[in-house]
C-alpha cells in the first residue's frame, strides 16, 4: 500500500477507543472520541498554505488529510475537541519515508515536521520528535473498517506513555468487501 | 532479530498492563498481571514432551519457553493464573515463518498448532485458528525492557475484540544498555 492509499482508506467517520498505559505510574486511563478524516488532494489550498508555512516546493506534496477529533479521556472528563491537517512529502522519488508536515498548533512557536515511513506491511509508521519528547506512532488496518494505532511516548529520554487505539469505521452497515478479513463489528 | 533471539530477550519477569477493546460493545477493559518467561532449550524435557505430543520431530523445535501469569481483569475481578509451553517449530529451512506448538489446555480436545512468522522489523506474529475463532498477535521491544502486544480476536469471521498489552521489565534497576532507546520507565 503506498502513502496515498492509506489516506484515502483512512477518509471517513471512525468511532476511537483509546487507552493510554502510564509505565511509570502503572496506570492506565481510557478514552472515547469520534475522529472524521478528509482525504485532500494535493491542489487543496489547505495542503498549499501548508507547505508555503514550511517552506516546502507544494509539488513535492504526496497528498493530504484534515482530521478532527472529539472526544473525552477519562481522568480530565473535559472535551478534546480540535482538528489538524498534515502532509506528507517524500524524500526525493521514493514515497515509502519521507516528511510529515502538520498544522502548528497555538502552543507551538515554530514548525516541527515529523517523518513518516510507509511499511511494506501495509503499516504506517509516524515519528515526531521535539526537544525533550519523542513520539512514535504506528497505524495499521486489521481490515477495511478497522484501524489500529499504538503509541510510544518518550520524555527525557525515557518511556513515559505507551497507548493503544482502535477506530471502527462509522456508518457502515455492510462490510466493504465480502471477505472473512473484513470488520463486521459495525454491523454486529 | 530471529526467533531464538526473541525468545532469548523474552526471558524474564515482566510486569504487564492488559486492556482489551471490547468492539461491538464499545467498552474497553483493564487488567495487570505478572509475566514470567522462561527460556527453554531444545533438549529441555518439557520442549521434547511438547514435540511427541504433536507427532513431530524434536530436532525441528528451534527452541521453547514456559509462560506463567498472574494476574486479575477489571471485570471479574478473579485471579487469572496459568502457565503454558511454546515451541516454534520452522517451515523447512527458514526459521522466519512456521509453526508455533503450544501446551493443551484442559477444555482443549486435540492439540492445535498456531503460526509464527519472525518479521524483518523484528515484530513477531502469532496467529491461532479454531473452528469459529481466529487470533492474531503482534509482539515487538521498543526497548530490552520494554515489550508490547497487540491482538485481535474474530468470532465468526467478524472482529470481536482488540487487545494491548504494555510489558515492563521487573527487577531492572539501570537500563540494559546505555542509549536513548532504552527503556527507563521500570527504574523512573
Amino acid at each position: 500500500m503506498d502513502i496515498q492509499t492509506f489516506f484515502e482508506q483512512s477518509a471517513g467517520r471512525w468511532f476511537s477507543q483509546r487507552t493510554s498505559h502510564h509505565l511509570a505510574f502503572k496506570q492506565s486511563e481510557s478514552g472515547k472520541s469520534q475522529l472524521t478524516i478528509e482525504f485532500l488532494s494535493v491542489t487543496d489550498p489547505a495542503v498549499i498554505a501548508l507547505c508555503n508555512q514550511y517552506e516546502i516546493d507544494g509539488s513535492q506534496a504526496l497528498c493530504g488529510a484534515r482530521v478532527s477529533w472529539d472526544g473525552t479521556m477519562e481522568w480530565d472528563e473535559e472535551k478534546h475537541e480540535g482538528s489538524t491537517v498534515i502532509v506528507p512529502v517524500a524524500d526525493g522519488k521514493h514515497s515509502t519515508e519521507g516528511k510529515l508536515l502538520r498544522e502548528m498548533g497555538y502552543a507551538e512557536k515554530a514548525p516541527v515536521a515529523g517523518r513518516y515511513v510507509m511499511g511494506s506491511d501495509g503499516a504506517l509508521t509516524l515519528i515526531t520528535e521535539y526537544d525533550t519528547m519523542y513520539s512514535e506512532e504506528r497505524i495499521w488496518f486489521a481490515s477495511p473498517n478497522l484501524r489500529l494505532r499504538t503509541s510510544i511516548l518518550k520524555r527525557f529520554g525515557g518511556f513515559s506513555m505507551a497507548s493503544f487505539c482502535s477506530e471502527i469505521r462509522l456508518g457502515v452497515t455492510q462490510a466493504a468487501t465480502p471477505t472473512a478479513a473484513t470488520a463486521q463489528a459495525p454491523a454486529e
